[in-house]
């Protein structure tokens, strides 16, 4: 018996059942989903909602019958897995269509369930017109209600990036729109600082903020009306539920196989977990973090899909390993651009290090050519080995923040220092960037602060 | 004696100033340049033609007087300095305008001179309407002789970055414009097939190409009218010489002071020339290359800008270093970028390294999101050590393809794997880029070229 069975087919499943087939020719490969609908890009359901997404279509990379004749892997989808016997390496598999529930064996399993939105107990969630947006059904739900009841009203909890980019695709929609945040900042994951310019600029896009409000019940009776914080009522034709997610590791945690940060499948470098044969990937299993080590659960869909392809690889026998995230991440909010790659100071002195913050203001492109637009920056390096340790950034959308968070994500992830990256050979023309890029700059103010020198001859547009 | 005497004041020797100010509070520091104007952006020259930069004066980052107020350095333009002393530590100058010829004594000194453009000796080059571009006053009297004498055909002989940027600046301006090369490929630093390309583009613009073709002569009685190749000959009403560039290195030869690679200055890391006390940095001096740390001319203003700043610094004593040159550039060729970072394939074996190379066509947004373009690369990485060692790109002017450079341009400064670059924490969202972008999939196509496998199970687009 030699039988692959993977659960779970969106980022990491889908990725590591069309690199199982790869590693190896002739195995029977099987792929369980409970949705309808898998291999979809799930970061693009908010730009199918809004509309700029054209063909919904488009977002499946891969239907069931192309996994059959391309990868000659098997997919069944509104196959629900139920339970896991790791002694017998035995499914119990159920069905969703016919209600039948059958066993099948494994030889090596991979668990990509990954995640299910979190919604809090209260009063009203189940009322129509109240959504949560994670799979292809979600999206098409949300569609589907704004087209046939045209709600005027959209509100939603939760300022992560779902709920941000949920903004501009309400919006879009021509609804008014409301977002509220239980902390005391929306972007969470962002100093305070910057959080502001993101709120300045939603606001102005007339989305109504709030923030320190916890949602506290649903009221409705054939359709949501509205929602009660525990400060005020709003009223909403339509919900969204964008407070969270949490990983889906019940099934893992039923079998008993161990269970790590947050809840999430504990798994080592090469995706394994505890129990033999059996693999964990995606948003559902731990990962560490490039710059300590450490576990974390920090779900991302290119860290999944980079966690599905090294499952594959180990479950043939390759050493292959997953190296870890940065927790790079990029959101565009209406026409800012807002990311983060590493550690922000607060995130480093609570992870022991020791480390200098810059915060900058530069320009796209050198101040004579048109175009471009303006990026913030808080960069900060270890004071002791002067390595780059992370970066925030917000900008207008056309700055092309992402390309510098790039530069700041392979610096980190190689442990470059302040000095290296003050003379990184970056490419220059005047219709792409200043002659010393931002990340330059950033590392020669770097320097100065780490130095205890003031020196920033660098920021002053000299060519 | 103290005084810091500095000659050139564009790239390097503009940043050596300032910077020398900072790093010392009360030496005396005078700039001499031989031009007018000092201090701009000469990338930024095309664009001043073409008229995509409307104000001329932006281009100058700092004026004379902004040097004195900003930074106390003492500038003096139309001064030409005829002759170094190095035993005395006393230059010769002659003022330009007076005609007046002194005598200058330093305690340390900057040669920052640049480079000149090539030009070589022919019937007609010193006709009325043909021009070389490399000063502000260049661009002036360009723009001068277009604005008076209207041309309508013209020609430029060189196809380097200058011969295509001023492609497009001469096809903006409604001339009728052929570009003549006499190597048999346009955009030489490129290899063919990404060349071809290049010309197919440039074409599509209405220009003409001719490779393999050198100039022989230049015709024309008050205004050029048209030019010999030792095949053809053209009509032209305009003639830019942008056949290359030479390091202007005559007075550092003229005084003893040793001279390296290509004729330009030769300096240590610390961009000490052989004389005692005189430093030189920018296009007039040698660089090193970051992969393989031997001497190199490679002249690039981001490089100059950094090798001004080193230079600054170890004038003072500092232990500062250049840590040498990627060869990184970017050109906007009409719509299309064209850039390169490290080492081609050729280029590599050249210098001793047993190379993998990969080509790969990809978009750089999902296939569902509206915008983005087409990118192509060809990426290298050494079999041995698995670094990458280079890559070479071209792509729709839209596709960011200077965000990919920077990433391999980062990569091979760190010495990364393909195996640490196949997981890099890039930045993703559907506005973007594609969950694995471009760098990640070709390390990922590296991988399996090295370990002879084939695994192409990235570039599908799997979500």
């Amino acid at each position: 018996m030699s039988r692959i069975i993977i659960i779970g087919g969106v980022a990491a499943g889908a990725t590591a059942a069309s690199k199982a087939r790869r590693c190896c020719a002739d195995r029977e490969i099987e792929l369980y989903d409970k949705a309808k609908t898998i291999s979809y890009a799930g970061c693009g359901l908010p730009y199918m909602i809004s509309g700029v997404v054209q063909e919904e279509k488009k977002l499946i990379a891969r239907k069931p019958e192309q996994f059959k004749k391309k990868d000659g892997v098997t997919v069944f989808t509104e196959h629900n897995v139920e339970g896991i016997d790791t002694d017998r390496h035995m499914l119990r598999i159920r069905d969703l269509k016919e209600g039948r529930v059958f066993e099948r064996e494994y030889a090596k399993l991979l668990i990509a369930t990954g995640a299910s939105p979190f919604v809090p107990s209260m009063e009203g969630k189940g009322i129509e017109g109240v959504f949560t947006l994670r799979s292809f059904e979600d999206a098409i739900a949300i569609m589907d209600f704004i087209k046939s009841r045209n709600p005027k009203k959209a509100l939603i909890v939760g300022a992560g990036p779902i709920g941000l980019e949920m903004c501009e695709s309400f919006c879009r929609l021509g609804m008014k729109t409301t977002l509220i945040e239980g902390a005391a900042q929306i972007a969470p994951l962002i100093d305070s600082d910057y959080s502001e310019r993101i709120q300045k600029t939603i606001e102005n896009e007339g989305v109504e903020c709030r923030t320190g409000e916890s949602i506290r019940a649903i009221y409705g009776n054939r359709n949501v009306e509205r929602i009660a914080t525990d400060a005020e009522e709003y009223e909403a034709d339509i919900v969204l539920l964008a407070i969270g997610i949490r990983p889906s590791a019940e099934i893992a945690a039923n079998a008993g196989i161990e269970i790590g940060e947050k809840g999430a499948v504990k798994v080592g470098d090469g995706m394994r977990t505890s129990a033999e044969d059996v693999f964990a990937a995606g948003d559902c299993a731990t990962s560490k973090h490039v710059l300590t080590g450490e576990e974390v659960w920090i779900p991302l869909g290119s860290t999944s899909r980079k966690q599905g392809r090294v499952a594959a690889e180990t479950m043939f026998g390759a050493d292959s390993v997953f190296r870890g995230t940065a927790g790079s991440f990029v959101v565009k909010v209406f026409d800012m651009t807002v990311g983060k790659t590493g550690f922000s100071l607060r995130e480093a002195k609570n992870a022991g290090f020791d480390c200098v913050e810059i915060e900058m203001e530069g320009e796209s492109l050198p101040g004579y050519y048109p175009g471009g637009g303006t990026m913030f920056a808080k960069v900060i390096a270890e004071r002791r080995s002067r390595c780059i340790m992370g970066a925030q950034m917000v900008g207008d959308y056309g700055a092309a923040v992402e390309r510098r968070l790039d530069v700041f994500s392979i610096a980190l992830t190689c442990r470059m220092t302040v000095d290296e990256l003050q003379q990184a050979d970056l490419v220059y023309a005047p219709p792409y960037n200043a002659t010393l890029d931002l990340p330059i700059v950033a590392a020669s103010l770097l320097q100065g602060k780490i130095d205890g020198k003031i020196c920033q001859c660098d920021s002053e547009g000299l060519e």
